[in-house]
């Protein structure tokens, strides 16, 4: 598989969807209207809208109120991006500078603020409480992943428990609000609606899983970031996590998630990772919540769609970007 | 007037309102709770509860959803403080350390992230879509207008007109959705629904004219910063924009407001303006914004809550803090 499942089912929609989120008011505020055509020009896989636009088709009930929670739920991720390149100091994403590299920090606060108000009234579009709450609880459940991650443990100390939550909160919890919110608008049995959300929940666990793996097998030039990023940076992912293991005593393991590493020192860390069976424990991991998230389509609708679905949990377990 | 009009009125709901905005969940995540713990603490005058209840019993309407409302209305300034103190850069807010005193840039914006989240949350609790819009774009007129003013004219080219538009985006439009917000939950006529934000708005138009006021002729103690803080930092309120008019070749103004100036010539500089008039033509036109506010509520039901509607008005221009 080279291209996402589903996309070409719903390519017409996704043109919508940019429009939509193109719709945002005040742009005669320069610094919005650039803000907002630099984030969008420079794309995304815009895998959560796709996944929006599928559940909505699975019940054949795509309408503006969809297109319009499809659109708010990627500038809901384009909102914390924005943040989190700030918080993070990054200079690039997807190949194009961050606006915290070419604006202030109180610009940059200020205009995550503003997508977040205007995702919130793109929720509001839905016209439907019910989406306004899974919407809030989500950004609640976002904020607090990271923030709990700012304050973490000692990456010795850090647990299996501790990952699983995190990526939850990172990735998967919006995944899952994107497809249990399209099952409420489709007006979903409620048995069908958690099995959407559980579809979410698993692909977004699967899809975290393999970005964590990806940052040790990628190349930079794929990744857009140097090898290990992650370790660099002191994050223990799920493949360091299954090194930590078994290596605990490994003096490289400190001095890299300490900060005190040259570029050798990481690249043999990570050769060491890979070497020992931690990428074949992670992935295994993700194909598990993957054939969690297929498991969780019985019983829906069989149509096209329901296929595209089904493929897309296969898919996020073997792409490369 | 040494007290607020209408706080007694309302005292007991004041505390509902108090409790429901400590409902936050997440705060498990100790960062979260203590924030939340210090920043409800620290107080403030809770001016935009005061509002949306004052509507709602003027319609003898308290509910749930009222309480949810004022406490969203407060949420909302809370997170938006938490990120303008992160800009500025101020170590103190009402005599406390502010959030980004004791935190990380990184900390800060995401609890302010995380207030937002809470926030939409409790207008959800509203169950009234309408009020989801009134809240979305508030947001978005709020850090739209904070965003135009990090991208200013130079102060020499500044108008009425940029004024009017910035201090309505930073008070006005939060104190026109509280009213406006009650009385859509009240189920008010939209002719009085219209009304109601009028009064809002004139209200929270006269009010920032007044902080702006007294951040010249209050002393520092009363206000907690220095005077003139305002000028200090390049920023052309009401009196100066007067006193502008009349003295545009006044070379101290290019001092001050160019940020090259020591106190005793900011000083000057704020004597100056005092002795100009430009206090009293400010203080003028609050005036005028009372009685408009007040003008607004003609045809409103004739109750308890409706004259002390009527007092707030006139003690906004009286008040000292």
């Amino acid at each position: 598989m080279k291209t996402i499942p589903g996309l070409a089912l719903v390519s017409a929609d996704l043109v919508r969807v940019e429009h939509k989120m193109r719709e945002a008011p005040h742009q005669d505020i320069e610094p919005l209207s650039m803000a907002l055509d630099t984030l969008l020009k420079s794309g995304g896989k815009r895998v959560r809208p796709l996944l929006a636009l599928l559940v909505s088709h699975l019940y054949d009930s795509l309408s503006d109120k969809v297109i319009a929670l499809a659109a708010a739920v990627e500038m809901l991720h384009t909102a914390t991006l924005v943040h989190d390149d700030l918080i993070d100091s990054a200079r690039l994403r997807r190949g194009n500078p961050t606006l915290n590299a070419i604006w202030s920090p109180g610009a940059t606060v200020l205009t995550g603020d503003f997508l977040f108000a205007w995702a919130a009234n793109l929720a509001a579009q839905t016209e439907s409480v019910r989406v306004m709450f899974i919407f809030s609880q989500t950004l609640m459940v976002i904020c607090g992943g990271e923030l709990g991650q700012l304050f973490h443990r000692p990456w010795r100390d850090q647990t299996r428990q501790d990952y699983d939550r995190r990526i939850y909160a990172k990735t998967a919890s919006l995944f899952a609000a994107a497809t249990e919110a399209a099952a409420v608008l489709a007006s979903a049995p409620e048995s069908k609606i958690k099995a959407l959300r559980d579809y979410g929940h698993q692909l977004g666990m699967a899809f975290q899983i393999v970005d964590d793996v990806l940052d040790f097998v990628g190349t930079s030039k794929e990744m857009g970031k140097p090898v290990g990023s992650d370790v660099r940076q002191g994050i223990v992912t799920l493949p360091t996590l299954y090194y930590l293991g078994q290596n605990s005593d490994d003096k490289l393991l400190a001095q890299v998630l300490e900060g005190h590493a040259n570029d050798g020192v990481v690249e043999t860390l990570v050769a060491r990772i890979r070497e020992a069976g931690a990428i074949d424990a992670a992935m295994h991991d993700a194909r598990n919540h993957v054939k969690q998230a297929q498991a969780a389509l019985a019983g829906l609708p069989g149509n096209g769609y329901h296929q595209a679905m089904f493929d897309l949990a296969e898919f996020v377990v073997q792409r490369r970007i």
